[in-house]
């Protein structure tokens, strides 16, 4: 109920777990910094699925499935990417009664046994591309961790294209960015930043790593996607060459994308209120709860109304009817703005005779009173209405808590109070974004990939010229 | 390309392994014993989850996930079951650089860490039943493999379900092979038996042990589903009570079903043949394929007569335009036949003279010839067809392949010649089936729920009065 749930103004932290565990959306496993997904949360996390694998599909992606143990041996090919791993490896070190004559890695991504089966299945150009996507579970053996947001396991999508050119690799890594900031933007309402990480932040791998970035409510930075250029690494790695068109052999160039279970802590602390989760309808499991409120003697005629409502509506949208009578209407109605359902419905004897119902929307708790036989128009008007708004007062919050800055005393002050992004020149030295992340916590987000106006800014750490304006934050 | 595959009456295991191969449904991972799912392949699992998943949430059922690895403590709490899993086992031993204090072990099946949250989420009788299932991938170590039929890792789907009494549990335990049956059925076009398995093949576990059989080409069996009715075995192993309904507290009953990735052996071994894949249209991820024949100077008539076509066909069915000019027609007739794509539709310039097409049966290779404008029409019937007609020659195969004796010695010549399912009086005594299985590999695969005539009949090894009538054969 709503009055388990810290207030964010007290502990945000502390908000967040307790809509994760009162909403029922994950539980803490036995084994430690693993997470259950809960039916509630997993609903969501198949929503999510649903709307990403059919960007990929229209993108030309195809799924496949590849083993979840790699060969220790294939970790250590990419110079590094055994460096960015190594320290989060969970090892199999013992099958079917038997020490292994080789230990096997529990997947933390999976580039290296990709590109082992690429070598066998790539000879020529006509190959190329390959578009893979596979749905999986990985391990990443963290110190820290909290449910959805960072656990030692969890549950993804990682693409996997090869290319014939330098050039079609860069365009497909833009591509998936694009489609993680379109699937953020207009299924998730969560407006995204967009552009390339600095050498320090990019993937153990990589050429180059874009991601999209979304400001939570604690004006804290969550990074929701990843799309990172591996160039030929992996291909020289694992020898993988084509003969291409006119006959010569050349590596091939690579890609790799990914998005995670982590969307689902980016939808809670997005919009989620006091009371609990708010849900975007394009993503809510139940778009609209039905609640009917009647006595004993009212009880049939009620529910028979609400039946009808529930059968009209059930045709255009995801709707539930909530004939249980043991709680009352005032639990149900906590409960539902717990689970985040978008619009409750309210049908009473009095609401029947007057051919009326009541449908409140979750996120800005406005009452409006509906002929029922314009419900099933009018309600899908309502939940594009929130949606919409959602995502409205999201980029609001976002722009009123984006800051410019190329003076460092400035920046920190503004980090502390009220936080956000901040904008600041950056002579493009690791370490002087070194130095800012010591001392401030705070990391180099992205760069923005649009053509940016560096005349006579400074490099807000050095003084020395400014060579990008870099946006800076804390992040999750 | 066809030939490239070994006649089923060559080498039956060959043509299986070559037609996985060929149509790339899977490949040899690096890791001993894993397996790859290709794209072509992994589409199939696809449907095959999309189907089952629909009858699952039909029948009032829930997704979650729980973590792949379990606690090697949880694995031992229930005897029959660390018995019947621990030499399969692959062990965590080392993570994030150090040595675990206690091992972990990669989960077989998830039994134990399910029912180790049913004890947080299990107070009172409102909280049953609890109906989940969870799609992941599972880890068994065993030493021969076969791509699909078994592997070291497959995906695979369990459901495990908590209920208040054994009736329900055991109602449950039911329906969810008749879920399977209907899945095999009337998706797959795969007949199959169903029953409950003897003591010796039930689930290490399990109270009782349901499942439904398929007969495969070379006769032999292939179990394509298990449900099992736990009883109170894992309640008791975790400590899992409600408060019934008059306050008393009691152990919740449990069951456990799944279905894996070996559905797609299934699927291949009941209806392919010597030319390559042979797919029933419901789960084909492709069901037409327009392949237009032309030469230069009819090219571009052709391809906008086939280009009207497919999109006049794409509203109802799933239909793919082959516009490669590469390939002849020949090459491409050979590679969709090899695929299983249900029918070809084939259109050439004479043919658009006229205003027909050809579509022609994958099943038995017949020829039709349609007005295009009847093609939206009568293709999906074509299809639906030929999903009746692989359902019919199935059966009518596994008929003819059914025999039934109570003589030993007749016994194993019917099952080395010509093979297929036995029915034959059974004592009961495990020492005779155990005798059966030594000597003759076969096993009894079911005992069929239907009430039995025993009247009379003997048990086939000892010649004691038989209890039932068991169904007999060798088996995947």
């Amino acid at each position: 109920m709503a009055e388990k749930i810290t207030p964010r103004a007290t502990d945000y932290s502390q908000w967040y777990i307790d809509i994760v565990i009162n909403a029922k959306l994950a539980d803490y496993a036995p084994v430690k910094g693993c997470m259950v997904i809960r039916p509630r949360g997993y609903a969501l996390w198949e929503r999510i699925q649903q709307g990403l694998d059919g960007l990929f599909k229209e993108t030309g992606h195809v799924n496949a499935y590849f083993p979840l143990l790699i060969p220790e041996s294939f970790i250590k090919k990419e110079a590094e990417h055994v460096e960015g791993f190594s320290p989060e490896l969970a090892v199999v070190t013992h099958a079917g009664g038997e020490k292994l004559e080789e230990p096997l890695v529990v997947r933390p991504t999976s580039e290296t046994i990709i590109w082992a089966m690429y070598k066998k299945w790539i000879q020529s150009y006509r190959d190329l591309p390959l578009l893979i996507n596979q749905w999986c579970n990985v391990l990443r053996w963290e110190k820290r961790t909290r449910l959805f947001l960072r656990t030692a396991e969890f549950l993804w999508q990682e693409g996997h294209t090869a290319h014939a050119t330098a050039a079609e690799a860069e365009e497909e890594t833009l591509r998936m960015m694009g489609v993680y900031k379109t699937f953020a933007e207009q299924y998730m309402a969560v407006p995204v930043l967009h552009g390339v990480k600095t050498d320090s932040e990019k993937f153990a791998g990589a050429v180059r790593t874009y991601c999209i970035e979304a400001m939570m409510q604690d004006r804290k930075s969550l990074q929701a996607g990843t799309s990172h250029n591996l160039g030929q690494n992996f291909a020289k790695a694992f020898d993988v060459t084509y003969q291409t068109n006119d006959k010569k052999l050349d590596y091939v160039w690579a890609t790799s994308w990914g998005a995670s279970t982590r969307l689902i802590g980016a939808l809670i602390m997005a919009h989620s209120d006091d009371k609990g989760l708010v849900l975007p309808p394009r993503l809510a499991p139940t778009q609209v709860v039905i609640v009917p409120i009647f006595k004993n003697e009212t009880r049939e005629a009620v529910l028979k109304f609400a039946r009808g409502l529930r059968d009209a509506l059930a045709p255009s949208l995801r709707v539930v009817l909530d004939e249980d009578d043991q709680a009352t209407p005032g639990w149900k109605f906590s409960e539902y703005e717990l689970q985040g359902i978008p619009i409750r419905v309210e049908v009473g004897p009095r609401d029947m005779e007057k051919g009326q119902v009541v449908a409140v929307r979750r996120d800005t708790g406005e009452k409006v009173f509906l002929p029922v036989a314009e419900a099933p128009q009018r309600l899908p008007s309502m939940l594009e209405a929130i949606q919409k708004s959602l995502f409205d007062r999201a980029l609001k919050f976002r722009k009123e808590n984006t800051f410019r800055t190329n003076d460092y005393a400035q920046f920190t002050k503004l980090l502390d109070e009220p936080g956000g992004f901040i904008e600041a020149g950056w002579c493009g030295d690791a370490a002087c974004e070194a130095r800012v992340k010591e001392e401030t916590k705070a990391t180099i987000r992205l760069i923005p990939l649009e053509p940016q106006d560096t005349e006579g800014a400074p490099c807000m750490v050095c003084g020395k010229k400014a060579s990008v304006i870099a946006v800076f934050g804390r992040a999750y």
